[in-house]
């Protein structure tokens, strides 16, 4: 009996499935194959990643070339750059030869240059080529993402020729992306795309041109990752076919890619809202000084800006040993402009990345987070104020309550200045935070750039200065 | 000649067409449903979008039932709801029929209960108890993205016969998924499954039984919509199916539904990180009182949080008047933990969320944290002390210089209190910032809830104490 993989929600897999084949490896690894032809190859790339390092090699060469290249499309880049690193160039040929184009191109990417040279030598001339042009392209566009691999009919087929020359190859085992089926002119130029199903649903005796849907939903090669990913997602795709601009089909791109391009996008994002550099490596395996040198640079930057809240603090350093109560406030006030800041950027820069507001709806924005601003303000001021009555109420009426804490005579003149900072405060931070990633991307940056501590930074130097204005005139005359 | 779209990277598509469509709809209505047959629905429902409310009716009508769904599917949800619940529950019946399962589920979740009433009880028997059971899964698990109409065939039928059923239901214009084809068993459990192309590729003669893979990745129908998104991407599947607990299946995920699944978690998660619960709803079209609502409940809670801020200020407030100087710095080191805790707090909860790091790797991570929080703070504790110096030079030695500000006799010590400051803040900070996810998934919570706010204002109080304690420390003696 094969081995059982599992429905993957109790994993981990590799755990169970480890032992069984660890076991086959030392017995008889003649069997492997064999055994293990039921399993997915992501769950034997985790096995895998789980062996030893020294017994991977003998796993691979047990699964034979074809498979093992699956595997190797599923297995951590970091593991299967070492590998194809430490065995010979034409072992390493052998197992690349049997990749789709974009995978082979995938994986070379990661390998020393010298090696993809030695590697590259000991395949076809033909596959050589096309794994050069494809490396030729960036990683994160349409060209670097595609497969050059796909299938085209001629428009004059009947559909039942066309079908035969699909199962033909299909049954050659080569790895063509299948799920639409393409024609082009005579100068080589896409002219239709069908769906297998369209095909098969075809009547027989029609010719593919009364089949074949003639306007071609496409992207170019230079298109970036996430312009790809809204247009397989905005059509419902299954794959989009790449176009040159004179119109040649030059690849076809799978959603499968388009998935994990949209998760790094995602990763890309959160990192540098968190206030740091994408790290483009897992948490786990990137180096500790690379990821310190990804922190260090945002961190100094917002500290160095963050310097001018202390030179804020000493333009009123005689108001502040005046009353000196009013320091006690700072952090306070200067978070929350901070916090809602961060709310309104991250709000904006998420509906910027679904194109849900565009560069021209800054207005529409502003107009929306106006009032936004004003409301919160006026909430958290009311509680800010309703803290210091109580405060010192609790000081003044029961001086054994350890938490009060008395502001003065002039406390009521004290709660006034932090509820009205906080409307002007919070309504600063909300409109600021709004309208930064528009003005990043006016200015041609990206607006996930925008990060959290970026605007919080942003915004407390203006937040101390609301403060103190604030207290310079409401304090006039009595403290000040 | 047919309307034509064009590529989607020239978008707005709807602004081009919606001129030609809107005359087609004036003039001869009776045409305009085969001049738009290339035009992909989704590129109509954004020409719906832009049409005035009152022709959105005509447009609909005029396209036929069939496209008219079509387009409804992609149409924005806020108008589709107000489109169905306008039409007799008739025509909205009409219109749903032709829908696959799923859409027409996820269609009626948005309508008022009432309507749906209405427009259940004219749709068919069968339809609407398919409909009822796919309602009563929540919209964010497996029963409530699946499409409960694929296609399976028996085992032991041979492949040309298997192939000849699959393309009777492709022509017989139904909408069953189609990129696997699965078969069962006399029970009606899942026993197999096999692509399209596979089915293709077979050798004539052969029995379905030796083509199908009898391992079958699946999904429970209660499985969350996260989870099923990880076994899409990880197996790169096209279609996953949903199997009970008994082993029958339940129905088919599409790839489509994950990648919108996979974009809504995320704008979620965004959210949360920038301090707020998450909207469900598109920036620009949620009702502002809603949006506050969803805005207000955080940052009060992060204001109350920081008035321990005020307390601890209050707790050092001796130590405040007899060296002054000190509260110009309070922002700044206060500013610099919530900066590294934002950092350390996006990269484990994006790990997390990837399955990068689990639960158990919370020590492997403290130990990754704490040498890269010692750095970091090293490095801001450097600037921070030039800072200082470099203001006190200029003002004893330049002091015609705007810039320069005298910190005192003791301004040495002064700026080791704020060096040695931002080391434990940000070490503290990094540590907060990375444990805190770890927590509030031990404690049940999402670990996205500990959004970037969050961090800084837990680690504000504690900075503000290190800080405070290592003026202490530092200026006993002197200053202190």
């Amino acid at each position: 009996m094969a081995l059982q993989p599992r429905n993957p929600e109790d994993r981990p897999i590799a755990a169970l499935l480890a032992p069984d084949i660890l076991a086959l490896l030392e017995e008889s690894p003649a069997d492997l194959a064999a055994e293990t032809e039921e399993i997915h190859p992501a769950d034997l790339a985790d096995v895998a990643e789980a062996l030893d390092r020294d017994k991977l090699q003998a796993f691979l060469a047990a699964l034979g070339p074809a498979r093992a290249a699956d595997v190797l499309e599923y297995l951590d880049e970091e593991l299967r750059t070492e590998f194809l690193e430490s065995v010979t160039p034409r072992q390493a040929a052998e197992l690349v030869s049997q990749m789709t184009p974009d995978d082979r191109a995938d994986t070379l990417e990661e390998i020393d240059e010298e090696h993809v040279e030695d590697i590259l030598s000991e395949i076809t001339p033909e596959a050589r080529q096309e794994t050069e042009r494809l490396l030729s392209y960036e990683p994160d566009t349409a060209g670097g993402l595609m497969t050059t691999e796909f299938v085209s009919v001629a428009a004059n087929m009947t559909v039942e020729v066309a079908l035969e020359n699909v199962r033909a190859v299909a049954r050659s085992g080569r790895k063509e992306a299948m799920h639409n089926i393409y024609t082009t002119d005579e100068q080589g130029r896409i002219a239709g795309v069908m769906s297998l199903r369209e095909l098969l649903a075809a009547p027989s005796g029609a010719r593919i041109s009364e089949i074949a849907w003639s306007e071609v939903v496409s992207v170019a090669p230079q298109a970036d990752r996430e312009e790809v990913a809204r247009v397989i997602s905005n059509y419902d795709m299954v794959a989009v076919p790449v176009v040159s601009e004179s119109g040649h089909m030059m690849g076809v791109i799978t959603v499968d890619d388009v998935i994990d391009a949209i998760q790094e996008e995602q990763t890309e994002d959160v990192q540098k809202f968190g206030g740091m550099e994408a790290l483009d490596e897992p948490y786990m395996q990137i180096g500790l000084m690379t990821m310190i040198k990804k922190r260090a640079g945002w961190l100094s930057v917002l500290l160095v800006s963050e310097m001018l809240t202390t030179t804020a603090m000493q333009h009123f350093d005689v108001e502040l040993q005046k009353v000196a109560v009013l320091s006690l406030f700072v952090p306070l006030v200067m978070s929350s402009g901070g916090n809602s800041g961060s709310q309104a950027t991250s709000l904006v820069t998420r509906a910027m990345a679904l194109r849900e507001v565009e560069l021209r709806d800054w207005w529409r924005v502003f107009l929306r987070e106006l009032p936004s601003g004003l409301m919160l303000g006026a909430i958290l001021g009311v509680i800010g104020m309703t803290r210091i009555s109580l405060w010192q109420y609790l000081a003044t009426n029961h001086p054994s309550f350890p938490i009060g804490y008395n502001y003065g005579a002039h406390w009521g003149l004290i709660a006034t200045t932090v509820g009205c900072s906080l409307v002007g405060i919070v309504t600063f931070g909300t409109l600021a935070g709004s309208m930064l990633p528009f003005v990043l991307r006016r200015m041609g940056f990206d607006p996930a750039s925008a990060s959290a501590p970026f605007v919080a930074t942003l915004v407390d130097v203006t937040g101390l200065s609301i403060y103190f204005l604030v207290a310079l005139i409401v304090l006039h005359g009595t403290l000040l």
